[in-house]
């Protein structure tokens, strides 16, 4: 199991269009393979970035999805968000599950090197 | 519903001794009263953190589970990890679920301000 997360600064004047956009423009990345779940999470302190996060079966369920007609029409629409919305560029970060707790037989993902988007 | 993150920093050579240590120390938690789940992750990329975080049903349940016994102790016990595991300061974060995909109907948490742990 994989967890892909999108860690984006946000200036405070700009934070609710954000917050729309993604609960509007989202909805594509469910119907891919290997999807499990995503979530978006505000920060409660500031300085700290908003976090996209999506989990996943496996690492190749997630570079399928990458590589997908579907991610490059889903990411053409998050566009439309104002540049000035971003203080900083987004930092992606991609991590293994190693234990969770709802699903305690699950193995930890193995260990898959490195990884970058671009 | 609220997300309460462990940023570490682990050096590469003792990144399986942290690992045990938290999967073995971690069980309490299940017990706390709103508590939802809780996952440990391994970064993919270097320089990235583990992260250890837990779900709750609302601020309200983890403050009460960091003001409880039941967390002094279990804090004890992930003493045992030697101290340069740690190559630089832990970082806590603690998000509100704004969007959760697994449950759509779920009320986007009320922003409740800044929290600090000490």
């Amino acid at each position: 199991m994989l967890i892909f997360a999108i860690r984006i600064n946000v200036s405070q004047s700009n934070a609710n269009p954000f917050k729309e956009s993604f609960r509007d423009g989202a909805g594509w990345v469910d119907q891919m393979p290997g999807f499990i779940s995503n979530h978006v999470l505000r920060p409660v302190n500031e300085g700290d970035p908003y976090v996209v996060f999506t989990i996943w079966t496996s690492r190749q369920d997630f570079i399928n999805c990458v590589r997908s007609d579907a991610f490059t029409k889903g990411h053409a629409q998050s566009g439309t968000l104002p540049k000035d919305a971003f203080s900083q560029s987004n930092k992606l970060e991609m991590h293994e599950v190693v234990q969770d707790s709802t699903r305690p037989d699950l193995p930890p993902e193995p260990h898959g090197g490195p990884f970058k988007m671009h």
